[in-house]
This record gives C-alpha cells, sequence and structure tokens, in this order.
C-alpha cells in the first residue's frame, strides 16, 4: 500500500490531474468512479488505483475487472482525486488518438463542430447526447476545453470512450475538407433563413456550434452551406450551448429514423 | 460607503445568499451580474448593491437602472458575491409566488413536472430551455434542487423572471389534478412503448422528467398515461436530464409550428 504523498506515481497521478500538457505528453488521461472504470475499454486500460477503503468494500468489483490494482492510503487517494468526495477507484486509460479521415469517414456522416467551446460539462454532455443520436464524429477547434478535463469526463458518462473525435489547429481549413467530401455545413446561428427542422439531413452533414458566450466566430459561421435557426419564445436570446447542439442531433435522428 | 462585514445589511445579505430558509422566509431571492440585474422586473427589484470598482466604472449601467444603490468596499463585496469572480453588482429581489391555477391555466397548455431534480445547473437550463420553447408553467416536487439557489439563477438566463411555477408537496396528487384537466401525463421512460415524436401534442400536455441518476420515481411514472422514450444509438443508457427534457420541450414546439 502507498502511502506517501511523496512517491513516484502519486506525484505522477497529480501531475497528470493538474496538467492538460503533461497527459496529453504523456498520452493518457484519469478516470474516477466505478461506473466509468467499468467502462474502459481493456486494451486502453494502463493502472488502476484503489483507495484501502474501497479495497476492503468492493473487492468483488475489483476481481470483475480482472486487473491488478495499486493500493492507496485513503488520505493519499483523497488528494489525488479530482473530487469532493472519491468513489475510490481511479484509473490511467491511454488516450485515442483517431485521424481526420476517420472521424469525418463513412457514409452519411453526421457531424459535430465545435468553435471554442468553454464549458467542460457542456462538451461532456455534447459527447454524452451524440454518441445517443448516433452522431458519427466530433471536430473540435484547438481552442475549446480539454477534452480530457475531469469534469467533462464525467459529463461524457463513457460515451469519450466511443466517439470519435479530433481537435483542429484550422476550423475552417477543416471546413473547407468537409465540402470536398459533399458533406452540408449547417450553422445553428440567430441570423438562420430557416428553422432547423426545414432541412434536410437524408445526406452527410455537419453542425457548426459556437462559443457559449460569443457564438460562432464570424469565419467559421462563413463557412456554412446553411444557416439554420432554433425557434426561441419569451425574451430567449439564446439556448444553452449542449441544449442547441441536442435539439439539432436529435432532430438528424427523428428525420432518418422517417426514412 | 460600507465598509464593514459587521453591517446589518451585510449581515442579511450573507444570510440570504447561504440560507435558503431564510429566503423563503423574507420573500425574497439575490441575483448577481449584469445582464441578470438588468432583467429583473422594475416591480419586484428591492436593493442593488454594488462595489466600489463597479460604481466607479460602470456607473452609466445604473443610471440606466434609475434605482438607488448601496455601495460596497470591493473585499466586503467579495465576500456577499457567490461568485470568484463577482462582477459588482448584486440585487435583492422579490420572489413571485404562483398559484396551481395560474401555472396550469390556459388553454394548450404544456407543462414540464420535475420530480426530485437535483442539479442545479439542470434546473436553471430547463427554465431557460422552457421559456424558449414556449412552455406555459413547470412543476417541481417539493424535493427538487432550490429554483433560488445561486447557480440556478445563473443558468436561466433570465428565464426565472418570466416562466411561472410552483412547488408541490405532493406530486401524485398534483398529476391527479392535470388529469382532471384533461392535460395527458407524458413520462420520459426507458419502458415507454412509443417514439417521443410519435404522439400528438397539439391537445395539453405535461411531462414527466425525473431524478439525474434514478429517474422517476415509480408512483410518478405511474401517473402518467402514456410512457415515451427517446430512441439511443451506442451504449448510452439515459441522457442528461436537462438535455433530455429540452428534446421534448422542443418537439411539442416543432408539432404546434406545424399545425
Amino acid at each position: 500500500m502507498i502511502t506517501s504523498m511523496g512517491n513516484a506515481q502519486v506525484k505522477q497521478l497529480l501531475q497528470w490531474q493538474k496538467k492538460a500538457k503533461q497527459r496529453n505528453k504523456d498520452g493518457i488521461f484519469l478516470v474516477e468512479g466505478i461506473r466509468m472504470s467499468a467502462e474502459v475499454p481493456k486494451e486502453r486500460l494502463q493502472n488502476v488505483y484503489v483507495s484501502k477503503s474501497f479495497y476492503e468494500k468492493k473487492k468483488e468489483i475489483l476481481d470483475k475487472m480482472q486487473i491488478p490494482c495499486e493500493i492507496l492510503a485513503d488520505d493519499v487517494f483523497a488528494r489525488v482525486s479530482d473530487t469532493q468526495t472519491p468513489q475510490g477507484i481511479l484509473c490511467v486509460v491511454k488516450q485515442s488518438i483517431y485521424k481526420f479521415e476517420e472521424v469525418t469517414g463513412g457514409k452519411r456522416v453526421h457531424l459535430m463542430v465545435l468553435d471554442n467551446l468553454q464549458d467542460p460539462g457542456n462538451l461532456g454532455t455534447i459527447f454524452r447526447t451524440a454518441e445517443g443520436a448516433g452522431v458519427s464524429g466530433i471536430i473540435l477547434s484547438k481552442d475549446c476545453v480539454d477534452i480530457y478535463n475531469p469534469k467533462t469526463i464525467r459529463s461524457t458518462m463513457g460515451a469519450i470512450y466511443r466517439m470519435p473525435f479530433i481537435y483542429v489547429e484550422d476550423l475552417p481549413e477543416a471546413c473547407a475538407l468537409l465540402k470536398k467530401k459533399e458533406i452540408c455545413l449547417y450553422a445553428a446561428h440567430l441570423d438562420g433563413a430557416h428553422f432547423y427542422d426545414e432541412e434536410d439531413y437524408s445526406g452527410g452533414c455537419a453542425f457548426l456550434i459556437g462559443n457559449e458566450g460569443n457564438g460562432l466566430r464570424d469565419e467559421v459561421a462563413a463557412c456554412a452551406d446553411v444557416r439554420i435557426k432554433i425557434p426561441m419564445h419569451g425574451q430567449v436570446e439564446s439556448l444553452n450551448a449542449a441544449v442547441a447542439a441536442s435539439i439539432l442531433m436529435y432532430e438528424v435522428c427523428r428525420q432518418r429514423r422517417k426514412e
């Protein structure tokens, strides 16, 4: 059992917990909790750490996972955990690096393109809903919040393991590549000429979703083939970014189910 | 200018910030930030507090609001604020008490019924989306998170001032009253017989939304006339509560727009 904060593994975990740069350099990320740990694809699971209490009370879960784990004293575990009331299990998982072609390939793709999204919860929720709606891939501008942020990971509810995604340096350039593939680009925009449900999404489509406070950047909005809007009653000026994205994703899902 | 934490008004603000019971007893709540302050209905605005820096830099905003304000020293303001980086303006606002009849009355009502919803952000986001989708009222079980929680208020983006709502002691009893009014009750439920978009929402309708982790309580789900489900691809077992509610709200909005 590891009981010291000076332990090399503990120091490493702390670095990964706090520093996105270090996570990306080492190609790993951390997940916590029973549910998120149980869903880690086996070939990507690198290490498992549990608290002493967890080990004593929930040994059967570990037996099921059939993987050796390292035990940390409860107070040490609490320090490496990102949560205020840790469940007591933490996994080191290998990042998946997808190629642009993997994220955007296939027939009748359904893509979400995120421009400078900043809220970790929103990003995770978009991943979760995207898997549910049958989205085929997600493209993120390089200044979006880190998908490996602990709060984002929790909000994905496991979709992070399964949804192909890629961060791109230049979003307008990525949009141009999508157009070459004859994928139709829709921008959720207040200036939309049509309501979102008046378009036909039976072909390959991609939806541009903007930043929470500022919406889409002009140069990104300019990439769209069609601007669509979500109708809003009352004095509402915009919807939450994850909500707007979800309404669009499920409209595609609805139309394709009707075919 | 108030410079002491011992000041009676400051003590009062702190109580209201921290204690739901005290807020409800006094029938007030606190909102922060320029946007949320600007949208307070005039007749409900009781007091305005600003930080010294805010007063010096943004006097024109206060002139527009045409309301006398109390100035707090910056460090005092920071202590009464709920946010880590306060904008420097805080309003004391009178709560709106709606009657059941006001929330549920009218023609072709569109209601959301929330059962033990716990996440402040989800509740606020549901209010925001509800206003956008043209929902007529929201009914909450008494054990839902407090609508006057500062995080909830922020997430409503002002819908809290405009959306009629009521907390009820007994949710099944409230459901029975809705049925008497011939409002059709739909439960979002994994056991749903139909997809959510296969029902006709042209008449009065109400949607039961359950707790984030556990879904609807059995006795609440039993109140529904129809169980509907949102299709889910992949390994997704459920959607975020605010996302699920939003998809349903906008389906009603979509159908009614087509009439």
